[in-house]
Order: structure tokens, then C-alpha cells, then sequence
């Protein structure tokens, strides 16, 4: 998979691109990017992005001509059609279906805006998709995209070490994961559950999915009513 | 402010701290911050800082023992009782409510796992607030974290300037915001509405408010049903 990011703050990106998994992908050659500095398709003399609104109003407004542009490059030099995506608080909320969905395409391209709204033309006719990863108001879109970058790479086939896949991850069973416990078994008078101890695999995971069932609960019901309760959950929950 | 972050990879970090909002920040003196790599206060010979958990099963878990003494450092050397916020699938969903809680506060300090799971003595003991920005999965907390410090940072007061402050920003309005548009008025064939090039205001005002309320609408009618139309809203979708 290659992916182009189009950012005016290329640097607040590589630290995140050259760590952890997202450097092993690029190691094991499942995954290349891209930084573009869309200001350098600005034909303006003064390389300028943005300008103000039509209407008038505060904030400056990110101007069609630089984006498309450098859109059109990326596209042109990978001779595909990508999936432009814009990351922006009025997109559809992202989360692990929408991960799965972008983690089967070779080729995608995000565009960053920062503080500066998007021409609207921008959004009706370049991109494909355009994503808010949750409610809350971010300086810009570079971290959302490495966000989405993140959680769709280490989809990809062969990323992911033995040591590193969570076949429990959250989010994945639909259940929130259960409690983890590991050495020492007294930590300043806080102890490890016995039943952790006993050796009894049975037992373990019975309280183990009785501890995921009861979080979910708990903590998130609106995950929790969308998941069935197998005879088995409902035998667990019945000893609770 | 200042803010602490636990991490095993804060070379994935400084990128984004020094850049943009969060550099102006630091410039201003409204904000400063600290990467504490947790491996260092191992008391293991091997500087460990996970291990098996009990009860088997695959992955490895954060021990306590770093993690306690890391958190205990950073509260001494500032002589505070700080936010401890654990960045977590499990936590409760983060948005702009919680960013406005967080910013009131002198000192927080962001504990950051990585695909390994966290001891649950540090959950039940050590953290006053578990934080997950969205249903995905990702392959460690330090994006979470960046996520958050950055939508703090920027409401506290002085930091954002004229030209980046957006009082219509999404999410603090409770709905979504209406199109933008700026030069050139026709791009490729495709046009600015007339009524943003007609000079007027009250026209403009209108277009705005009820473009806003449909994309709420059509968008995010989960935002939409919270907000209570005034008489002049109902008005303006009567017009529409």
C-alpha cells in the first residue's frame, strides 16, 4: 500500500511514520508514503494556500487551485485512482469497519487542513471520503490521518509479529478486553486474583470472558446491546 | 500547563509538539511538557517492562513497578497531585466536553502502552482517568495522547490567536459547519453560489444557518436531535 499524505506541516508527521509498527511495515516493504507540501502547487506568486471566505466571515478558507493539483500529481505518478480522503470534524465518524474497508485499497491520499476551513469545491468534487475520527476540535488533520494511517497499516497482511496481533483486541470481538494481570503477585499489598494463579484454564476463562462481558456492561452498554449472548455468556453472567 | 507523557517511543512525539499550535504554546509559556521513557525506572536487570500474564494466554502486560515509580517521579518533581490519564480501548469515549475538563487543570500526566496491555493494579490504583478517542484500534497510546494534549492545549487562554481561534468551530457549536468558499469564484468550471458573491449580509447569514442545520442533519443526526431549533431556525428550514 502506498500513501500520500497532502500536509502543510510535513514535520510533525515522520517521528510517527519512522517508529514501531509503521516502521517495520515500511521494513518488510508492505507499506510506502509520501509527504507533500501541497503549498508547493500554489501558483499564487507568494505561494499563498488560503484566502478569505466569499461572504465574508473570520478564518481563512483553504483554496481549490494547490490541493487539486497536488492530488492530481500524486494520482498521475502512481498511474491509479486513489482514494482521497479528508480528514475534517463534518466527515463520517472512523472507526474499525472503516479501517478494514481502507486496509483492502493500494493506494491512499489524505488531505490536512490546519485551522483554515476547505473550499467546498474540495469536498465535492476531489475527495472520496471524508473522515472525523471523534468529537472533539483538532489544530489540524495531520494527527487524525496518522490516527487512520496507524490503524489501517497494521491491518495489512504480514504486519503484525506474533507478539504484537491481538486477536482479543478490543474493538475486534465487540466486547472490551478483560483484565490483565502479570508478575509481580504482590505489588505493595495489591494482589493478583487467585483464581489467576490456580492453573485451573478452565475456570480462567470463564472468569476472563465473565470480566469482558460485566466492563462492556458497564462501561460502554452501547457495544454491549449490539453483541448476542451465546447460551455459554449467559450461563457465566448467571454465576456472576 | 504542564504535561507529562510515560512512553517507550517519544521519538514519535517531539514532531508534533514542536509544530504549529503546540510550539506557539510552548513559546508563550502557557505550556510546557516532559517524554519520560518508563524504561527507565525499571528496577529489572534486564530493564523489562512487561511480562507474561497470568492465567496464560498471548501478548505480553505492562508490570507495575516502572510505570507506579515513573508516575510517582514526575508527581514529586512538581510537587502535584496531577491527572493521570491511562490512553485505553477500554476508557470512556473522549470529546470536547472532556477537553474542556482537562484544561482547567495545572498538570497531566499521560500514560502510554503499546500493544502490550496494562496490569490492572495500574488501572485500579495509579490512574484517575482512562481515555480512548474512538472505537479503532491502534497500535499504542502515544497517538491517543497527542490527540488529546492537542485539543487541551489549544483551549487554554492566550494560546490561539485571532486568525486560528474559530468561535464556529465544530463541536463547540453543536453543529456542523455550513460550506466555505474563497477565490477563485469560478475553478475549473466550478462555481461559487451567487448569494455568497451577492454582498448581502442577512441573505448570507440565512444560507449559512440553514446549510449548517441540513449537513448536521443529513450528516450527524445524533448531534442534530440534541440541539433545540429557535423560532428563527424554523423558519429557515421552512424557507429551504
Amino acid at each position: 500500500m502506498h500513501i500520500d499524505v497532502l500536509t502543510l506541516f510535513p514535520e510533525m508527521i515522520s517521528g510517527v511514520f519512522n517508529a514501531s509498527i509503521l516502521k517495520k511495515a515500511q521494513e518488510k516493504e508492505k507499506f510506502s508514503y509520501n509527504l507533500v507540501n501541497f503549498r508547493d502547487y500554489s501558483e499564487n506568486k507568494h505561494m499563498k494556500v488560503d484566502d478569505y471566505p466569499y461572504g465574508g466571515g473570520a478564518g481563512m478558507v483553504l483554496t481549490p487551485q494547490p490541493v487539486f493539483d497536488a492530488v492530481d500529481a500524486v494520482a498521475n505518478d502512481k498511474q491509479t485512482d486513489p482514494r482521497v480522503i479528508l480528514m475534517c470534524p463534518q466527515g463520517e465518524t472512523y472507526n474499525q469497519q472503516k479501517a478494514q474497508e481502507l486496509a483492502e485499497e493500494d493506494h491512499l491520499v489524505f488531505i490536512c487542513g490546519h485551522y483554515e476551513g476547505y473550499d467546498e469545491r474540495i469536498r465535492e468534487h476531489l475527495v472520496t471520503d471524508e473522515i472525523s475520527i471523534g468529537d472533539y476540535v483538532l489544530t489540524g488533520g495531520e494527527l487524525g490521518a496518522m490516527v487512520v494511517i496507524d490503524s489501517v497499516v497494521r491491518l495489512l497482511p504480514d504486519v503484525l509479529g506474533n507478539e504484537e496481533s491481538a486477536p482479543e483486541d478490543s474493538f475486534s470481538t465487540g466486547l472490551l478486553e478483560h483484565p490483565h494481570y502479570t508478575r509481580p503477585a504482590d505489588f505493595r499489598g495489591m494482589k493478583v486474583p487467585d483464581i489467576l494463579l490456580s492453573g485451573d484454564h478452565a475456570k480462567i476463562a470463564e472468569w476472563r470472558r465473565r470480566e469482558s462481558l460485566k466492563r462492556t456492561y458497564e462501561r460502554r452498554k452501547d457495544l454491549f446491546d449490539e453483541k448476542c449472548l451465546s447460551e455459554a455468556d449467559k450461563k457465566i453472567l448467571g454465576k456472576k
